[in-house]
């Protein structure tokens, strides 16, 4: 297949060495096609890749948007994309890497912690079904538990309850991180009932 | 450890009797501490577990809110929770499932899109490091690539190229559950940077 990559960073760069040592043409579509960053990229990929403009990269069956997010719109908009697979990579990062840019100011969990006022909020127990609080074995191994919150005794407790139950706690950090296990809980959610796959699934963090 | 929950749902029921059978004091906080349901609950819980009020749930030490979240607000701020934990375990769903009530009404991907007009756009490689790109075995089981987008052969052909580098890939619905991942994404790298997890973990779907 012919792919053509916006940007040869770590992603871009990532992902074409690894198509191209599996026998795809890789056209990485870059400001700077002879930049020396760019040739060291290229001659990693055998003889599979070569890089050009984000105008010949467009010109692939299949696209891959691997650009910064800031730079995806003047960049994507100059392009005719028409019917093109486009996989778009960007995540709208906020620059110093503390939350979404574009994602939401708020969380219930933030919410609960201005409703109880005084109380010690931990996030936990939604990114997976009650099936699983009932059982987080699966396979000898447990599931994941997120939680995050502010208060380190608090957390320290909630990941003892989670223990208890047989997950395997992780911290996922201060209670505005609940904007992002939120919408894990809602991915397991959709995946069980829009998505078909039912209940009996979930979500493990694994180490090297 | 005395916990209090308030609601004896799914996901308070089934917290409330994992933990009684590993010797906890439960006590339920509902409506109708004699209700037929909530008598059947403390019956399965063994003699560790009793219902009783709101109010006498939150004198617990650890307090669990496992109502729903349009519940919470006129619940919480009714009670007094000065210094108690509060395990917040609300999902802010709307109530057709289809994603969530206060998340964010766009995404990168969306905006991608936008941008990039007529390509059949799938949001994909975000969830996990570059250095899984380059990797994805874990032990001999490969990380799982979530992706999304609403033209399904594109999504075969994004699929195929996850494939292709050694993952699993996990259809997580139409484009717009990019609201989703990209927090999924943000979640890694946070943990990664910020919580000190560095590089070489990632998220695994599994399945009993």
């Amino acid at each position: 297949m012919k792919i053509g990559i916006l940007g040869a960073g770590n992603v871009g760069g990532t992902l074409g060495q690894g198509w191209a040592r599996r026998g795809h043409e890789i056209l990485f579509g870059v400001r700077d096609p002879q930049s020396p960053k760019t040739r060291d990229l290229i001659a990693q990929c055998g003889d599979k890749a070569r890089a050009g403009s984000a105008a010949e990269a467009a010109t692939c069956e299949v696209v891959v948007n691997a650009l910064p997010f800031a730079a995806g719109k003047e960049a994507l908009e100059a392009l005719n994309l028409k019917g093109k697979v486009l996989l778009d990579c960007a995540n709208p990062l906020k620059s110093d890497l503390s939350g979404l840019e574009i994602g939401p100011n708020t969380s219930a969990g933030e919410m609960a912690a201005d409703w109880a006022k005084g109380a010690k909020v931990v996030k936990i127990f939604i990114s997976t079904g009650y099936n699983n609080m009932a059982n987080p074995d699966y396979g000898g191994n447990p599931l994941t538990m997120f939680y995050c919150g502010d208060d380190p005794a608090a957390k320290g407790i909630a990941a003892d309850l989670a223990r208890d139950l047989g997950f395997t706690p992780v911290d996922a950090g201060p209670l505005t991180n609940a904007r992002l296990l939120e919408p894990l809980a809602m991915l397991w959610i959709w995946l069980a009932i829009r998505g078909g796959m039912q209940r009996e699934f979930g979500f493990r963090l694994v180490t090297r």
